[in-house]
């Protein structure tokens, strides 16, 4: 092992632990902001820390085209670059291509892509993900795969689930063994029960320190997307970290960690602080509607982000209405405090085995809705 | 006096002293960042606090549109609303309407125009003026003034400058006494000093506790605004004071210093960090440029701000060409700090008695440039 992972209680398939990376360790469940372009958007790092973060994602597609990988480890590499001290998993660019780039090929050996920012070309091979994802210096390396889109039908699914689960081999090959550094794996198949067994068979067959679980939150909604988990997630090892990708909701990431799940990524929270939604122990509140307009509360009265403990929901409306800055700075710190809060409160409730109870209230929460208008 | 100005040391007519105001006290000269509609753009207030910063503008143009006086009065006035427990200085809306509105009537009485925003009709006049910003609580308040256009004839200067002198008389009438709130005259009469001299006698006639010039950084040049300075400020009461309207660049600051002046306000800082330009002891340095790709120095290693301590200047750079908020975000921050660094080494050298070597070393060092490229 280069990396260390302990669990020291469990809630049904719930696992509270600790990750130990280069960087530094992990308390799981935890959820990793996006820092895509080596910065999460509209954030200092320090504020990123404050909100209790301790790992970010960085997206390898997105800096391989920009500044590049090969720039930023002369300058030290991403760490320092975005001057974040503590761990970054990367992703292996495989997804974006998909979801960004202009026309591209796919062959056996890799993909073929145009930059979705200049047009030009470039190529992605397992072996040329891992060494980007190297020069990055990531704690945690993904394996290079394809994302299976969908829907898929079972022969779709599993070509691609079995051509990634060929470039999964090839990435642990090219992969570099560094203390505090290591490499997860990938679990493809869609929504086949069989076709997930097979991926996590042929990954445990490789041999991974970490096991991600991909081609989810793609479009099969979260019923479905609980039936996989609880289809896939009883047959990965369970001395492991498993890492449910692009997921999700608030709901999302309590039913999850419900099945097993320790690890998340998501752009919700930072993104939808963008757009004035605020993300809230009481559902999604939009800053942009009138109904804030001249309302003195606090977005939450329970949250001490700077958002909620230092501004009215007027302040907020009016920074959405007057396109401010301050308006994407404030709500994503809010956003990313409430799901650093969550992911506290699932790890609390793990602990103390009483994970069912806080789903319950979770819901019941959420379900109530925001505070009536005044 | 509602509140206290005390000076304890000269240099020429440079003075150093403290402006004691409702919300707390100001060290002089001072300069002071603009939070247009209730915000420094791209900086959280904490955030201005750090930079050094004692005392905000705001504008009555902006916040009398968007979201309203009397909105913020609900909400319990401008410092509360926007989170800024320290003074704020309010403009009387004038200079805004004249460049900003629509539509726009000027007469005897006030200034009827219409929003940018949507269109819609509004008026404003001394007594209007005074009452907004009564409304939002400033710890001083500005005279409703024309700001007289550039160039103007001595026949135009002296009538706007005679309208706007009948308009302070009518400010202070309309003003409210409380402790530590203020009302501020403003000098006009263009580049012709017998118009100053006029108009500060005028001033100094209704009687204010503090007084601004105005009408200047308008496109005469710095030259003709430092001979208007010199022929304006030894008129100017000794114990009043002295604040020059929307000023400036660097060298602007240390030559109205040089001439008397203990208060400036000005957009550049903010508004070129959020361009990808920065304020140094050398100059502007404009991060955009590809000689910073690769760079792993600090914008200025001498500087203690976050975005000189934190990072290199390719990660500037690159923050500008992937347009990422973080880019603003320090980049205003570095530019309010170098200004506020500024400002103190002035107060020392004013306190020191060595102005005039402070703003050669100053002058010798803008000159110099940038450091080289690698
Ligand atoms: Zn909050
Ligand atoms: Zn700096």
């Amino acid at each position: 092992m280069t990396i260390g992972f302990e669990t020291w209680a469990k809630d049904g398939a719930a696992r509270r632990g600790r990750l130990t990376l280069a960087h530094g360790t992990i308390e799981t469940p935890a959820f990793m902001p996006v820092g895509t372009a080596a910065t999460v958007k509209a954030m200092r790092p320090e504020s990123v820390a404050e909100t209790g973060a301790e790992i970010l994602l960085g997206n390898t597609y997105h800096l391989m085209l920009r500044p590049t990988a090969e720039r930023i480890a002369e300058l030290g590499g991403l760490h320092r670059f975005m001057n974040w001290n503590k761990p970054i998993l990367t992703d292996s660019g495989g997804f974006q291509v998909m979801s960004l780039a202009g026309r591209r090929k796919l062959d056996k050996d890799g993909v073929t892509f145009q930059s979705h920012i200049d047009g030009s070309k470039h190529r992605l091979t397992p072996e040329r993900s891992i060494e980007i994802q190297h020069l990055l210096g990531s704690d945690i390396t993904m394996a290079f795969d394809e994302c299976t889109p969908h829907p898929a039908t079972h022969e779709q699914a599993a070509d691609s689930m079995r051509l990634s689960m060929k470039w999964a081999a090839r990435s642990k090959e090219a992969f570099t063994d560094r203390p505090g550094h290591t490499l997860f794996g990938i679990v493809q198949g869609s929504v086949y029960d069989d076709l997930r067994r097979e991926s996590v068979e042929a990954l445990t067959g490789i041999g991974f320190e970490g096991y991600a679980v991909g081609g989810l939150a793609v479009g099969e909604g979260q019923e479905e997307m609980f039936r996989v988990l609880e289809a896939t997630t009883p047959h990965l090892p369970d001395d492991a970290p498993r890492y449910l990708m692009g997921v999700g909701k608030p709901g999302d990431l309590v039913g999850a960690v419900t099945r097993g799940i320790d690890m998340f990524d998501c752009v919700l929270p930072s993104r939808s602080g963008r757009t004035g939604q605020a993300q809230t122990r009481r559902g999604p509140v939009n800053l942009r509607n009138a109904r804030h307009a001249a309302d003195p509360r606090p977005l939450d009265a329970d949250c001490a982000c700077p958002a909620c403990t230092g501004y009215s929901r007027a302040y907020l409306h009016h920074l959405q209405k007057a396109d401010e800055i301050l308006g994407p700075m404030l709500l994503t710190w809010h956003n990313l405090h409430y799901y650093q809060e969550l992911m506290a409160g699932l790890r609390g409730a793990v602990e103390a085995g009483t994970l069912a109870d806080f789903a319950a209230a979770f819901a019941e929460q959420q379900a109530a809705g925001d505070i009536p208008a005044l």
